[in-house]
């Protein structure tokens, strides 16, 4: 089993960001700057293309652990942000740009299905090692709750096979924005715990249809579809329920800074 | 044009409640005991088959009255509560009956959208009556915000044609649970103030698809689905945005009791 390695440490409105690497998967760490001892753990995924340290993400990242006291993780899916792509990832963008470029849309969609199954099946045992081995770290442990924080599109991909196969998991924010494909509505089915899903409800691309048969096949007795005007990568969320994670997780022991 | 003409009034936990009746409409005014000049006025409506003090209506209004100091306005609906039933009222509830105990569930839809048509025609009238009789009350006056607080079922058809006609309402609740008919998605193509429309997800009897169009009908930029799993008579709503009224009507000049 792997260790967390930190690599660098920066401070900044009271919260503490300290890189790390588990095997080969970069990822990174925020909690409060006042001590984050057995804080509930958000996990944070970022979406396609970008990497753990996108704004929007970073900005969840500070608001999770200033309104809370929570520690949030993220880590680089497989072929983003510092990791090397494989062969599969080159070919993957290739082929993307292609069909974007012949105005394919259909063969644009099952490339992404394609390469999105893939990106999953690589994740989910990355994702399950890092949890591994922060659970290792004195100030987490193995009795926080874990909470998976979202973000829509890959890391709704990526985040609804976790949870579906991941009991450590006990609230998940997923969302639409991206192709939805039966594998992932098979995995929803496996899913009880709380779901908070956010649809962007006019996205340029993507089946609104398809995203709702998503929130359709959770099994889970709590679970709340909220959608707003706008396509995924301009929405403007407006009175999304903030408290979700926090309702589920519980409040950290220690005051937030 | 008519006048207020109230009727009896009591007062429990800081709300006072005046029953008013104007021309031939009963109806009933929540606002809080300690004062509530020109608060923002909220116009509730209440489902099919209950009346202007249901529970729930209740519930809600006393709610609004407490958080934020707003004036909550309820009316019978035409043939509901208080109100004399004409023969048109008498046959559609014979011919419900019928229906229901024919398992005939597209005649009941039938019965259904012709009977709530004609309320709807029959109602919007009436609360802009009412809503000019109230203005004249010194308490409430010409200027105030005023906003539609919505019930599902009833209340929307009601409260479509109501808000797409009625330039005073600046804001509006609206929820799924009954049958949408061609008109009400006309009416809300009319509609550019900002909604909230809640969903119960798993209806019974009516088809979740319609309310998906009729949420996708309004123009308004801003504009909220909100879904929790079950029938529209059993839901358990969370994480509903509560502030929503509050954040587009502002707060009363006066403190909450």
């Amino acid at each position: 089993m792997h260790s967390v390695c930190f690599t660098a440490e920066t401070s900044s409105n009271g919260v503490v960001e300290r890189d790390f690497i588990v095997g080969e998967v970069p990822g990174v760490l925020w909690s409060p700057a006042s001590g984050s001892d057995h804080a509930p753990v958000v996990l944070m995924g970022h979406g396609g293309g970008l990497h753990k340290k996108t704004p929007a993400l970073m900005a969840r990242a500070h608001d999770t652990v200033t309104n809370w006291g929570f520690t949030v993780v993220a880590i680089d899916a497989p072929g983003h942000g510092d990791r090397p792509r494989t062969t599969e990832d080159e070919l993957a963008r290739a082929e993307f740009r292609q069909a974007q470029a012949a105005g394919d849309t259909e063969r644009f969609e099952s490339i992404s299905v394609r390469y999105v199954t893939s990106l999953a099946e690589r994740a989910v045992p990355e994702w399950q090692a890092t949890l591994d081995a922060l659970q290792k770290l004195p100030e987490i442990g193995t009795e926080v709750p874990i909470g998976y924080g979202g973000g829509i599109s890959l890391g709704t991909a990526i985040g609804v096979p976790l949870t579906a196969t991941e009991p450590r998991i006990t609230a998940a924010i997923f969302g639409g924005g991206f192709f939805v494909y039966e594998a992932l509505i098979e995995a929803a089915r496996r899913i009880t715990v709380p779901i908070q899903f956010l649809l962007p409800w006019d996205d340029e691309h993507v089946d609104r249809q398809s995203a709702l048969a998503l929130f359709d096949a959770f099994a889970s007795k709590e679970k709340t579809l909220h959608a707003n005007p706008g396509d995924h990568r301009t929405i403007r969320w407006v009175g999304v329920d903030n408290e979700f994670l926090a309702r589920h997780l519980g409040r950290a022991g220690t005051s937030p800074a």
